[in-house]
């Protein structure tokens, strides 16, 4: 037993996937969760994660229901599956975002008695949500532990990532869980406290960890070159980039290649739209790790998530890749 | 400002107090909170903790309500209120036993794969319970934080302590946040895992942190010489710890010294009775910290809360306490 754990601890990450708020919750309803897709990412999720059969893992009641979960009592007949080692990291969509930027939580100063209850409020909004994706995918049979980054005593300075020892997330990964991280509030050393992104969470591991690729689930089917609701808006297939974290759009060969690429950032969004999301995922992809923006509950996710894109894209194959120039 | 946060960093923690699962939930109907309780216990902290008025901080629907949460808009006529620094640990009561009693995550084993289901169910179950009590001490205006043992990258060997940095539930305090931790599913590193109980908890956090006092809210009144349900059985006031952790009962003088006392262990509570409370408060009290054990929401609780019997024990003050001989 103790070499198969050696053998676990020391596989690599194989992948780190971001939930995007957009696409696990409804936008636009308050603290509203799109279960539908929840449902199809968590048995996505589950296909690239574990070859076998699994059983369910959460056992506990729904809030307010009086119904007793069943627990499956034939675990000793389940075959040993094989699993690969990844780590899932979401946004807060439509919980946190009310809260937080209510209260300006973003901003810091705790000495606002808004600011500090707007804290807890917002943590309470986004704990609340990553406790019912854990349980979507302990459903699943997917071995999820919650991990919030204020409780893994994470910290910014200036709203860059200060403290943030990833030795509890590996640990996690090594016994063969898979950590659920999300954008959180955080202590501040210099303003007090603010909002720490989800996007921010997934640059950091991966710089850590290595993982072999990357996949953000998003709402949309990759990035656009405009908004995506415009009829013209014509969707990025692969962006290039440098060594130093510059970029540039290699397919397709858009007409006019001096025009910016246009971005939708949602007005109440307070931790950017995709032009931060394009950056960090240069920022990524600068280490010579894949990174996939690709529409969840989708063919394209799947393929994305199984690693599928690794060798070789194709045409019929929807969404953006971002990857260092070879 | 950063002058008045200086100040409230600099006190010293005011009190730990164990809210028991007996006391919080239901503890024969299956994950099931005792509300009623629940709320009488967030008012009592409240009033133990913060001089002035406060507004809630829970901002989020409640699960399957479509109401949405009335969030106070004036806090800035709020005035700022004195608060004395807390941490709150919780049981599990009726959440996580079942899970983990059913699976056996406390004797360890992770290549068992119902022992890592179970570690996922337990985790499931308990910060489901954690969350419900951070969000009624928030509604109740304590600025509360939850913070999971395993997140915070605690870990046991042979279910002791081996791992456990205090300085993120520190830095919570010091930035006027009250850490509300709960026992919970650990890694250990002889075992795999095990269960890291709350009462294990709160005897390092009073070791490392010295609080000035320990309040146990239990279901009934204190300490028994016998189970408490039996006709005759003596409520003990008093136990005198001496500086090596032994102890003995001081009040009342019982007629027969040399009997043990005897303890009420329910069958399914997997991290021991009132014997292990009464050890772990001695291991406490040996610090010249003192502990008091009372029965949750009663006037009693509310004293011991308070701090009201450091100086003096009033007679009529029905409760157990555990202190070092002078």
């Amino acid at each position: 037993m103790e070499q198969q754990q050696n053998a676990t601890a020391a596989k690599p990450i194989h992948c780190i996937v971001k939930l995007g708020g957009a696409a696990i919750t409804c936008k636009n309803e308050l603290e509203t969760i799109n279960e539908e897709d929840l449902i199809v990412v968590s048995s996505q999720l589950r296909q690239a994660m574990i070859s076998g059969s699994c059983h369910g893992m959460d056992w506990s009641k729904r809030p307010g229901s009086l119904e007793i979960p069943r627990v499956i009592d034939d675990f000793s007949d389940q075959e040993v599956t094989d699993s690969k080692k990844f780590i899932v990291v979401h946004g807060a969509g439509s919980f946190g975002h009310f809260q937080a930027s209510k209260s300006g939580v973003h901003k810091g100063d705790l000495s606002r008695p808004l600011v500090k209850a707007g804290f807890v409020a917002t943590r309470i909004s986004v704990t609340s949500l990553n406790l019912e994706i854990v349980r979507a995918l302990a459903k699943e049979g997917i071995p999820s532990i919650g991990m919030s980054p204020f409780s893994c005593g994470w910290s910014t300075r200036e709203r860059n990532i200060a403290v943030a020892d990833v030795s509890t997330v590996a640990k996690a990964t090594d016994n063969g869980f898979v950590p659920v991280l999300h954008g959180d509030a955080v202590l501040d050393t210099s303003l007090d406290c603010t909002i720490l992104s989800g996007d921010v969470i997934i640059r950091h591991l991966a710089a850590e960890l290595k993982p072999d690729y990357v996949v953000f689930l998003t709402d949309v089917l990759g990035v656009y070159d405009r908004p995506p609701i415009e009829p013209d808006a014509v969707l990025l297939r692969e962006i290039a980039v440098r060594e130093d974290g510059s970029w540039f759009i290699l397919k397709p060969e858009l007409q006019n290649m001096n025009r910016q690429v246009e971005i939708t950032v949602a007005a109440h969004d307070t931790t950017g739209g995709m032009l931060t999301k394009i950056s960090e995922a240069a920022m990524i992809a600068k280490h010579a790790i894949d990174v996939y923006i690709v529409k969840a509950a989708t063919y394209h996710s799947l393929k994305a998530l199984r690693g599928d894109l690794k060798e070789n894209i194709p045409d019929d194959w929807l969404g953006t890749v971002i990857r260092l120039v070879k």
